[in-house]
């Protein structure tokens, strides 16, 4: 059986680098591990030097020597391939190895990820590597499970080496087969772009005025996430000979320019996610959205899309910060606990710390782990005993999953997309915080659901209501699916700039919105950006005003099925239809011309009946986060309070807390950052 | 006869790429296009690659074809060369004939404008291609003018190849003859500059804290302008072997470090202007100043300073926009007819409109043309018909020209110093941005008189008053100029830092106002910018309080002549002179202290009598532009309402409104965006 | 006898360049110099070209011409080496000296100080002109001293060339003599950094998210300085060979990644400043700090701490300003004399003036001389010249020093950690700000007081209280010498941060404070940023309310001496304590949390009783800076006025104004920008 995420227990782990501590440190440290409720560390992701110190030598004892004590003392190990940091010898012999600005300068030794994931001679390196690693230490009773690399795709996304651009070629070349093909995908006609010969194109490329082909762009994407996840394949292919029976494979993070879904389906047992709620919290006020960390439960309703039961490799402990950036509080007292139970409430059945101790050299002196460089008993040591505590009453539901019955379509095609256009990142920016937003203030539990090849029916007829806010990309067989979801009684909602481009980028001749229009009963005669210099712009909605923000498609019916329900109450086209709803089959699709702001997300839950579907059950405050995880039948409500202060509930229907035990009905209390399950 | 600018008729046109489009879709549009009265087209100037596909290989069945088709339709055609757009090909094989950033970083394939005008391989590929386009497509009936090349000097006017620096060595010899005059001229024994040879210099490099040499950044400038100008002439040349009688030769645009009245002086016919009114509503609040699309009737100020008819090659449609930058609203109904007559206000008699289609592919997919994707009918394609009918109504002024009594000196000399020198630039800016607010807000037409070489007293003895704001540049031919007009009964104004600098950029030694002095009789004996922390410096004008904005010359009258008209009424200097008249033959010439904003250059208007000099026949809001075109003794009253609201105008003495052929007299409405043309 | 500096007069002095200027102008600007006042000029630190005009050619007869005649109208001279401008031929010739960007960019001709130090090449040219210029001019009777190079390390502090790597090398041997020795002490076992050889060492390069090893860039930070002084030492030592008794060696300007104590004790006989308080008074608001000007005296008392009676090389006279940067205003009536007894009062007994005429040429047109262009009479002329007439007033205070009770510790560690850390500089960074604006508003004389290995119990002891702000690098010979303060009765305050790492920049594994620990009698058992969403974190010191500014060390009292003064009230940690006062010996050791804002500085200044210590003698504004110069006995109280509003001061105590010689007491009256001497 599977050491974690095996539906029995929710397992606490931590990070550990034994390299940075003194021999006579491992004994203590691993001993006040387990005391403190840590059963699992991760260890040697950084640690290539530690065992070829030199090319082509090889020593094993420091490891052996560490798994042999970790094994003694009773502490499970998760062993990182040490590829993010190849060693200086590597990269100052082998200059090739080494990732590119845009003009060709290359990123040098003394920072992570600064390879390139197509350099043949790195692949090389890293395919013996990790070949001597796994054939040596996978036997060892001590590891449960393997981490490849660290963070792929972290440092950055974009890749502009020489060996890029030869991959970059033969992975356009196994695309398109024939450059006239290119040529039209990419639209080469205008501006003169055409290309005769394969050996004319390149990664993308210094120009004048940072203009961009971006057809040309969304297929490198497409190729970054291509290669990232062939390296991370290559590596777990590797493990997979060696390692025993139940051993698990895994990565961690999760970061842009990368099919996150596929990567995990074709190489992974299950995602690992790094949750840093406190990047909220940095001095210099770059901190986030006003949801502040509980933006990090959107973060985790897109990991649990890719796993649903998944364990969180790097869970925030202390104030975060390198020498050169990032200024951050210290959690205060209650957080690192919140934190943990807003993993656990999305789907975490591990949470692993980052990390033990606080390190004493190097860019992260300030990436506090639980003890400080002294490694003296602290309190949020305290804090984690006393959670550990709490954490063994909650074996009962592992292996339960996130419950929603109202989901937000997503799809890389698009989610890349609007990264390179900024007339999709403009609209789509806005209405994934403001749905995201509606729904976490009001209590509506929200899944992330990403259309893939293997999307089927079923995966989407789980939801009574879909949001798919931007689909600027469609494809026929995308637009099936939808259609078959609203003939069987689904509830689709659209918004502005839907379906006028192709799976290239290019934009449609055909009427917009273009292969939605059929399902919405939409046309879409006109189209403009809110005007910076008026007044807001606003939809009637039988009697309720909506603002629609940032973009107006200005909207008529296509057929006696299409009703207008609401009309755009100003501007020069005032009157226009801005609300088309469409009776399809046995459901309703509806296209908003406007984005989907936290107003018009709420206003849309509330009319389609899915906003707040406990409210029988529970009154919470808006600082509150509600979540509810569920196994064999049973419902397990999550409450997490992001407050500093403490709340009052009402909990309508009598409910068991299973940190106590105790019944609660009634107005009950939560402490400051406090949590409670209740079943 | 020319075809266009004819003094006939004013024409409607619009810019047209065949290769965007199915063979198909051509006959379509081009009928289309006529239906709705467009009668010219643009076309083939990024279509280097339908002509040239691979190095050596012509083939022209391409435009051939389209010609053909064009001409059998009825359409005239201007053909552009395709030279702003080097296949991939070629900058592949011949990467020298790249333009670099000032580190030497070449500009890729994948933009427009990428190369370097002096490269000998590049010009020779234009040269050849240019021939073979010329000695081809020139005898093609339905080809009415040239294209030269696309907005010489947009994307960058800064060039750093190699070639770039091996050209300024020519540049310089041909101008200094010797290293010891180029060391006198450039000041180099500051800072230990002395060159000793001429391989010693270079185009500006890189240098520690960005500082540059001033004397040899003009002449860089200069040299920029005079490669670009050569590289005009040498395609100019060309075509001129080829072209038809009467069809002329054009290039599109208005570009900085470029002098563009000797360009077209020795290479056009005319200059035709791309005008972008709408981009003054970017939906991220970057468009331009208070006068927001108004600002583009001072671009067209600058326009018919080099050709007093002119065309518009690019008139604004739709929202503009890349996939990388630039959200903009679509424009309002009425503002495409509005900016049309902006246009012709000011002396356009040709006006092609960008563009029939909008493109479905490439880095413009939002550089909308009347049409969208679909090719569809819309809101756009309906007001130009309306136009279109407007437009035939105004033949008769086809012909007539700009009237105004107000100029503004400018020489491109102290332009392009005011560019290098930010203590020259602070005020310059200042007072260019005043003085055409003042005279556009209060109806005063103005006109941009550039000082050239071949400038004559009669081109100055048009206007009753010429301001020269800052001339920090003088030389001896343009001082005897100025004082021979004053000396004929001529009013100049000069502002604060006038002719401390000669045409090297070296200031004088003389007493300020260096070659001023005399004509104004002014000594400037101290100076200072306005300090920041301090509240604003004031003159008294004869009772009239105004600010001494941004930089104040502390003045003393000359002699007997000169008179004390306003003295700093505040600050240290308080009692000072700061405005002073002279009196020099006829006329009167006038020398402020400060700069001129546009409450001080409206106050010199009005003291000079020269404000709204319509005053007798109009009474307009604000938010109306007066333009006046005049032919034959005949007026034509242009009124362009910039505003979304209606407004009522006071038509004192009765006139035509041309649209209608109906009397106005009275109070008269204007819709919101609304023109008329009164005679 | 030494000409400057010799304690029998403050002498005036002014830059000037003769290349600059025609020979028939040498004559009469010495002369208007000499009747001005000006006694002393410095030359030739840019003339490279005058001497070697090319490889290897050199003549002597420019300056030989200047100085005789300089010495026959009596002028001394101080000769500047020409360094810091290398001739283009030799840049051209050998790019190999240039220094570069860290993407290896060179920085080319055209500004100053684009060279590297460590450049083989270089060095030998530096050597073979500066012995040159030395044999020949070094007897001339008219020098009295000597200027090496100019401004070491302005324009840039870092150096990337390819020189710089192999002298990096060659420092880092002679430091840790083997590679793992360096590995230990930059803990390159972080994140895999480990080097196997020297060749794998560079100077800082580019890296992915400008990630940086602290302790490798601590090291960077001591080989630029190391770099520095070796290239001024090379030259002095080549000087002194040949130099006149008596005449001196110096360099001008104060600038960072420079340890100027040891270079000046090494290489010269005192430091020279450049001040240009006018920097306060930019157009663009970049002015600094609330200070203003005042900001100067600050950058003097740093002089003060090098030399305690030193010169000024460059004393403001006039609007600063490139072409490309920095619009200033002309300094206002007063200011030029203000800003010299600004410099006197702090211990300049040489004055020299930034620069006799404004040059006509090159980058610095806008750097305005004492006089303008034309060098006519003008209004800072006139104030020259009475300022030098009160300046013979004050000859006897010639030679007297700064009298300060009131010291703040510093050291070129914590200087350079704070640079490359952020979490060091923010708290640094308020501190130093917050201590120095408190003591100059308050009339409280100040020092800074560096830590070096010279400093002995005696430095310290003439205070009688010191701060040691953030003293985040601790040693224990420095701590010795603060415990051997203390104990012999010294009061010492301490601030957050403390002792936490060593020299390499590693963190300590002791309790913090560390080695700070037992003086302070404090324990820090956790800390953190304050938050920035929060309120704002207050301590009750006995009543008193205090701020805990950016950041919060949670503190507990060691044992018995150790006594608690504040506790934080509020936040989750209120109660906890935030100030402890720790008697040692005869004196007293502080600890405060938080750091020290202009507030708290106030707070401390007061409550341990040397806030304004002279307040029975003087009431002043405080807009008036109060310095103390003494001299056997004798005090000299400096009043500067930096207001331009006049100001009432109240002299409680009969004291002589030395400039007019009359008695203060009572209401006196302090004219705008106004100074006085009393005695």
């Amino acid at each position: 059986m599977r050491e974690l995420l095996n539906g029995k227990k929710i397992v606490l782990g931590a990070c550990y680098y034994p390299e940075h501590w003194e021999r006579e440190d491992w004994e203590t440290d691993l001993k006040q591990m387990l005391a403190s409720g840590i059963e699992v560390i991760r260890i040697a992701e950084f640690a290539w030097s530690k065992i070829e110190p030199r090319e082509g030598e090889y020593t094993f004892t420091f490891f052996d020597e560490f798994l042999e004590l970790a094994h003694r003392c009773g502490m499970k190990v998760i062993f990182g391939t040490p590829t993010a940091t190849p060693p200086a010898w590597l990269t100052n012999q082998y200059p090739e190895v080494l990732n590119a600005d845009m003009d060709g300068n290359l990123y040098r030794h003394g920072a992570r990820r600064h390879y390139n994931y197509n350099s043949a001679k790195y692949q090389d390196f890293c395919k013996n590597i990790v070949e001597k690693i796994a054939s040596h230490y996978a036997g060892h009773p001590a590891i449960i499970g393997w981490q490849i690399d660290n963070e792929i795709n972290c440092e950055t996304d974009v890749f502009y080496s020489e060996s890029d651009t030869y991959a970059f070629r033969q992975f356009l070349k196994a695309k398109y087969h024939n450059i006239e093909e290119l040529n039209q995908a990419w639209g080469t006609v205008f501006w003169n772009q055409t290309y005769t010969s394969w050996n004319e194109i390149y990664v993308p490329r210094k120009t004048i005025g940072d203009s961009t082909n971006p057809h040309e762009v969304l297929d490198y994407i497409r190729f970054v996430s291509h290669s990232a996840r062939n390296f991370v394949k290559m590596q777990a292919d590797i493990i997979r000979k060696y390692k025993k029976e139940g051993d698990f494979i895994t990565t961690n993070g999760l970061f842009s320019n990368l099919d996150n879904h596929s990567m995990t389906k074709e190489s992974l047992d299950f995602i690992t996610y790094d949750s840093y709620p406190n990047f909220a919290y940095f001095v210099d006020g770059s901190g986030l959205s006003g949801l502040r960390d509980r933006k990090w439960s959107q973060n985790l309703t897109e990991v649990r899309s890719i796993s649903p039961i998944f364990g969180i490799m790097e869970q925030q402990t202390g104030a975060n910060g390198w020498n050169s950036k990032m200024e951050a509080c210290t959690p205060r007292p209650g957080q690192m606990s919140l934190w943990s139970m807003q993993s656990i409430a999305h789907g975490a059945d591990y949470v692993g710390y980052f990390r033990w101790r606080t390190c004493t050299v190097g860019t992260e002196i300030y990436w506090h782990g639980i003890l400080d460089y002294s490694g003296r008993e602290n309190r949020r040591l305290r804090e984690l005993r006393e959670f550990s505590k709490i954490l063994e009453k909650l074996s009962e539901l592992a292996g339960s999953t996130y419950l929603a019955q109202v989901g937000v379509l997503q799809d890389y095609d698009n989610l890349w997309d609007a990264r390179l256009d900024r007339w999709h990142r403009r609209v789509e920016e806005v209405s994934r915080e403001g749905i995201f937003t509606a729904a976490q203030l009001s209590h509506t539990p929200l899944d992330y659901v990403y259309l893939q090849d293997s999307s089927s029916l079923e995966d989407l007829m789980k939801y009574r209501v879909l949001f798919y806010p931007h689909a600027v990309i469609l494809t026929e067989e995308r637009m099936a699916l939808l259609e078959a979801y609203v003939d069987q009684g689904g509830i689709l909602v659209m918004g502005c700039r839907t379906g006028y481009k192709d799976l290239t980028g290019r934009c449609t001749r055909a009427y917009l919105p273009g292969l939605a229009a059929k399902l919405t009963g939409t046309d879409v005669i006109e189209y403009t950006f809110a005007a910076p210099e008026e007044e807001k712009v606003w939809v009637d909605w039988e009697g309720t005003k909506l603002e629609a923000a940032v973009f107006h498609d200005l909207l008529a019916p296509l057929d006696g099925n299409a009703q207008v329900l609401g009309v755009y109450s100003n501007s020069y086209f005032a009157g226009t239809p801005a609300l088309i709803c469409n009776s399809f089959g046995k459901g309703t699709a509806y296209y908003f011309g406007g984005t989907f702001t936290k107003e018009v997300a709420e206003q849309f839950l509330d009319k389609l009946g899915v906003k707040n579907p406990y409210q029988e059950i529970f009154e919470l405050p808006a600082c509150c986060e509600l979540a509810v995880r569920e196994k064999d039948g049973q419902s397990y409500y999550f409450i997490l309070n992001y407050s500093k202060e403490a709340v009052t509930l009402q909990v309508k229907e009598k409910r068991i807390n299973i940190y106590t035990g105790e019944e609660w009905q009634g107005s009950c209390l939560l402490e400051g950052y406090g949590t409670v399950v209740l079943k």
